[in-house]
């Protein structure tokens, strides 16, 4: 039943942090070079598959995040496909990623024909439990040539996609130990968490790869967009050729030597990531500026708290995420309802994977931190210039 | 080897008509609103996946078509696999697709999981050729349960996808009957002929659904980009549905009842489509003047001639085609590199599908016509502003 106590102070802390409705849970800014470049782009006539935006915003985001080679791709999903395929994910193998994600992360596991096997999240991060999931492999899964075997389903588990929840870093030490004594592959699904760091390196440059996203509701956007990264020479190579339709390389000649996609970014998408990254550093100091005006509005509420980076890590803050204290979780539906009515968007975190009905056969562990955060959390309007329309 | 004797008449042909070095084979043209749009779309900040030109582009699409219902997605690959799959291919099938085609017409049969099964062309409308078609179907088929069923492979053959080469028409009539006679379901490859008409009506609506493509050379561009055209309404809405994650609509909940895809056009290509759909009639009047011109300068050439649009139907002549007499098969190498080293770009058809090694192994009916068509074409100059340059 809804308190109509907590409800009210939730309320009002928010419209004290956001300003008058009706405000958006994220919209993106362009305040920089967006239409300068666009118009560039446009007055090259190169706005499609290739062009020096492209080029250029491959390299900038390399510049940016550390990896030694980018993609660019045309969105998050396509990002993860293509690096689970190359990370040798195929038909039959099972792939470990969070109940607690973005439906693009199981999506991508079954694009490979692969299962996905949920695996439960921590308070702490919001990202995969370490911890539980080595208990969980220890308890259920064999090493047979080299290859970790769900004992269950006799599948090979070839990979863990830990998703970097809201902007903040998961427990990225503890998941590499336990790929590397399970035999493992980790592919970061670094789609929320462009800008966060985990112990001063970017996130999405742990795992053998990782990829971004620049959909709209991001940090930054290109509209549609995503971005491989990896140190691999060979792998940023196979990408880029599996993302451009596995075309070779001839004066005129089309002849195409794999299954390709085709996935790669255009260039006026790329115009418009060239001018969103430049305005990057930017956001992310007013999405922080954001945090600390929510956890002032928040601290004297009982039984609700904000989300903030985990120790050591750095976060984007690309969403701001009220948490409700397992005793208040019957306050979520009203605490949604109620900010919605009043025009100010808030939403629960995604439904978890493992209810959905296209992955509800899937294996999984005991999941119940996913499911008691499912219940608790709440994600608060987020867009960076809001921290400017705050008092 | 090398003639110089037709090498040099066809050189001196190109240049009369699209006068001096360098010419591509294909470049957009920007000169109508495509900058008030972009810039529209980017003072409203919606760039992403929901916004108004994306409502508007799919209006327009379906105004200028005749189709009943337009989906706009992120390119012709993805329109393509999408209708595959919303035909009821699957894993198992085989589907009927000419070997002289782009290989995003075989990727998207493979994306289903099906089989490719290559079919030859016509020299008439260089696409499919309905009675070398229908006598393979009678000698290598049967009919069981009402399926077309391959009975080398034992497969079920369950659609036919013809493709509008270089916007050329295919012989729908005889496809159309064919299709019916044999239990296969009919998806139109218009990538190549947005703006072409097969007696009077707009190719991409004749078959249960059809797929457009507005790839950077195509006669109009989005950047990237591409759309499903139906008449039904129900796989309109499953065709949106499924390019949008397959998310169910709900005020603020996260659930998806489908393996979706994230395969939306961003709001910011649909408003450079919006602007280039409005410049389409004139870029279609001047391709055909280029024709006009090429057939007037190569009219005197002994064994080449201009490929021209079949006989009752209206072509966008997308790419111009000069096609060699069977006798002059062997100088299209030399007239490749002739061309091309004098800076004036032209090309040959794709290599046939069923060369390319992932489909080698591919069911395929004997392809006469096609290899000879792959060995005797070549594209031209067919950028629409040529018109206005030549004499």
């Amino acid at each position: 039943m809804a308190d109509p106590d907590i409800v009210d102070q939730v309320l009002k802390a928010i419209r004290q942090v956001v300003g008058p409705a009706p405000v958006a849970l994220h919209e993106p800014r362009f305040a920089g070079n967006e239409w300068a470049y666009l118009k560039e782009c446009l007055d090259s006539t190169f706005v499609s598959s290739v062009g020096k935006f492209v080029d250029r915003f491959e390299a900038d985001l390399a510049a940016y995040t550390g990896a030694k080679h980018v993609v660019a791709v045309v969105n998050g999903t396509a990002a993860l496909h293509i690096a689970l395929k190359l990370a040798g994910v195929g038909a039959g193998d099972e792939v470990l990623i969070p109940a607690l994600t973005f439906v693009a992360t199981a999506n991508a596991v079954a694009y490979c024909g692969a299962t996905c096997h949920f695996v439960d999240s921590e308070e702490r991060t919001l990202g995969v439990n370490p911890q539980k999931l080595r208990e969980h492999l220890r308890a259920t899964t064999e090493q047979r040539n080299g290859l970790c075997v769900n004992r269950a389903t006799g599948r090979v588990i070839r990979g863990l996609v830990p998703m970097h929840t809201f902007g903040h870093p998961v427990d990225l030490d503890a998941l590499l130990a336990l790929a590397r004594d399970y035999n493992l592959v980790l592919v970061e699904d670094a789609a929320e968490s462009l800008g966060s760091a985990y112990h001063g390196r970017h996130t999405g440059t742990f795992g053998l790869m990782g990829t971004l996203s620049f959909n709209g509701n991001k940090t930054i956007t290109t509209g549609g967009g995503g971005a491989i990264l990896t140190d691999d020479p060979e792998l940023a190579r196979t990408a880029k050729h599996l993302t451009t339709t596995a075309k070779l390389s001839h004066r005129w000649a089309f002849a195409h030597d794999q299954i390709g996609y085709n996935y790669r970014m255009p260039n006026l998408n790329a115009a418009l990531g060239c001018a969103q990254l430049e305005a990057l550093p930017g956001f992310l100091e007013s999405k922080r500026r954001l945090f600390e005006r929510y956890q002032a509005a928040f601290s004297h509420i009982q039984g609700a708290s904000i989300v903030r980076e985990p120790d050591g890590c750095h976060s984007n803050y690309w969403l701001h995420a009220l948490r409700l204290a397992p005793e208040r979780a019957d306050q979520q539906e009203a605490i949604l309802a109620a900010t919605n009515e009043a025009g100010l968007m808030t939403r629960p975190v995604w439904n978890l994977m493992n209810t959905l009905s296209p992955y509800r056969s899937c294996p999984a562990m005991a999941l119940d931190s996913a499911e008691s955060l499912a219940a608790r959390l709440i994600n608060l309007p987020s867009s960076a210039h809001l921290a400017e329309r705050a008092a």
